[in-house]
């Protein structure tokens, strides 16, 4: 009996041989580099999955909470680096980690670097959090004497050791394609190098450079000039991730199982059960039109390629509308199941919050 | 000590008067009507805001998957209807909780009521999804012949009673104003109305009328020919609602609490510590502009009124990025809370997974 045959409602499948090879080459092309592989656990956000890492030698992770720091802590991980700028109100929950594990964390004001004062003997390694063009949060790379100043107020710690610039290049994500991505990435890598030269000549030594997005990770060869790299998503990938070129769809390692309940030839839609508690609400665009996803159908016991001239074109709490913009909807019958490879594999983990693989595995996340 | 200091990460905040209103006057407006008020559980998800309901004389209930009819049948629900087109893969869980309760179906196609013909003995009242203009799923109500033939499939299973004609008008979501709301909610009763007219010319007879989505519940004081509603959203309401008129900001119940990690006046934005894993990636449109939701500062135990010239203009994972348009960051700090009225409040609720009252108490949902 396949594992399909015991699916009745939606189901996040894991492809265990995909995830594992996507794994091993971007822990390949760091080790070529000889940078620090400290990949980004929030995409899978299991304890399980975090395992595999291990064998190829990983041993300092990227978290994006404190709650998901201490999960990963409980669960072994010394080396853990929070990649969100320090949230005050969790001081204490910090310091309490810091006693446990060599904790890394991000600051950009003098409110978080006061209260990392405040806390008096817990150690912790700080990086500044750098904004070289993403316009989410962190210094700007150009504010010389304000990365500075806050460098100082580190240093003047002697709990806290600086330990150098962190930035995430997100607007790869709304790159316009491959070499826009490399362009991106380097112009990143390049703003932080600037920058620590202007920082040694003020007489900040000895500092760290550390990036970290998927795309510009997957589609850089050049990695020179980087101390540490922080992708995540690559151990999936998604529909987003093939859709910028970061990756192939062959190369997507997640699916939601989706029961059909409708078909609506008269427009070309199928309604299947998989909505955006399933799903997230994250979309990509598809010839155009914006599509919560990539639909495939069943094949042995996981998915086949992306159905070409389909797009999920609406998602409710429950229901999602498949629709195949030839009006043509291939051999799909009420109770099948129509795979959903998702936009954001990251939201869709967090939604799910289990796996089921190929092979009829449950793995859990820290949501279950 | 204010329920807010105790908050060091996102919370979902429910204002538990607010929400009590807004039921109290949704049932109140049904029992004027004469109809039976047949709420829909899936905003709430909770087996405790549930008890609320039954202060107002409610008995049977909807839900929107079978896993949500199994939660709140353990709860002692006893009149359950599932408002998802029967997945035949659940074939085996409809029929062991038609077993438990008086458990109600939707079904729209031939293969449903096969499966459902199949199970034997297990009773189950069945609806036909009607599709009014919504084009989600469900069959056109003007396709009289498919409908009926339907019908009289149903009635040849005995342990099937054919119970009537079910639509939800989602489209209301989609209007333009309170009058396009009341126009849409009235002209899906009234093609239901015609539907089941053409229907008894047919000999079939004793079909009922069941209608719900929370726009057309709040605003149309006409409820006549309507034997059942199913409204679900309005017990918290959100700032989609707000935006297109079921509602005032100042009746929305929810609101997620996020912790400001950083300030960037130069582009008069705020970052806060509340992303698409706290609130979900839905929106609503504030001034021509896209926004993830409201804004309001705290305000004693709760929130204030929502902030103007503020829009939640990007979440990420674990970010969001509020900007004022303005140009003009008001009294927030580092450390502060700001409290983010949903644009959608089921799908928040799905995701945080747990409520804290502004009394303090914390209330479960199914998820957690």
């Amino acid at each position: 009996m396949s594992v399909l045959d015991t699916i009745d409602q939606p189901v996040l499948l894991l492809n265990e041989g995909i995830a594992r090879a996507n794994l091993e080459r971007m822990a390949a092309k760091i080790a070529v580099a000889g940078a620090r592989f400290r990949p980004h656990f929030k995409t899978h956000q299991s304890i399980q999955i975090g395992e595999w890492f291990r064998e190829y030698g990983v041993q300092a992770i990227t978290v994006s909470s404190v709650e998901m720091a201490e999960y990963f802590a409980d669960a072994g991980w010394q080396d853990i680096l929070i990649a969100f700028s320090v949230n005050i109100r969790q001081i204490a929950r910090i310091e309490a980690l810091a006693k446990r594990v060599r904790l890394s964390v991000l600051v950009e004001n003098e409110a978080q670097v006061s209260a990392l004062a405040d806390l008096g003997k817990a150690h912790m390694d700080v990086w500044i959090k750098v904004d070289v063009g993403n316009h989410r949060t962190g210094l700007d790379w150009m504010e010389l004497g304000a990365i500075m100043h806050l460098c100082r107020s580190i240093r003047r710690n002697p709990q806290l050791s600086l330990r150098g610039l962190l930035t995430h290049s997100g607007h790869t994500y709304h790159s316009d394609g491959v070499a826009g991505i490399q362009q991106i990435f380097r112009e990143g890598v390049e703003r932080l190098t600037s920058l620590r030269s202007a920082l040694l000549e003020q007489g900040l030594t000895g500092l760290e450079i550390s990036v970290g997005d998927t795309p510009g990770c997957s589609l850089c060869d050049d990695l020179s000039g980087i101390d540490e790299l922080r992708p995540g998503n690559f151990i999936f990938y998604d529909a987003q991730q093939a859709a910028i070129g970061s990756c192939s769809t062959d190369q997507i390692a997640v699916a939601v199982a989706c029961p059909v309940v409708a078909l609506h030839p008269e427009r070309g839609e199928v309604v299947v059960y998989g909505g955006a508690i399933h799903l997230s609400k994250d979309t990509l665009e598809v010839d155009g039109k914006i599509s919560y996803g990539l639909a495939a159908l069943a094949d042995g016991n996981g998915w086949g390629k992306p159905l070409p001239n389909c797009i999920l074109r609406s998602l409710s709490q429950e229901h999602g509308v498949l629709q195949f913009t030839d009006g043509r909807i291939p051999r799909i019958q009420v109770g099948n199941l129509v795979m959903i490879l998702p936009a954001h594999s990251c939201l869709t983990v967090q939604v799910m919050r289990r796996y089921l693989t190929l092979e009829g595995r449950v793995i859990e996340t820290m949501n279950h």
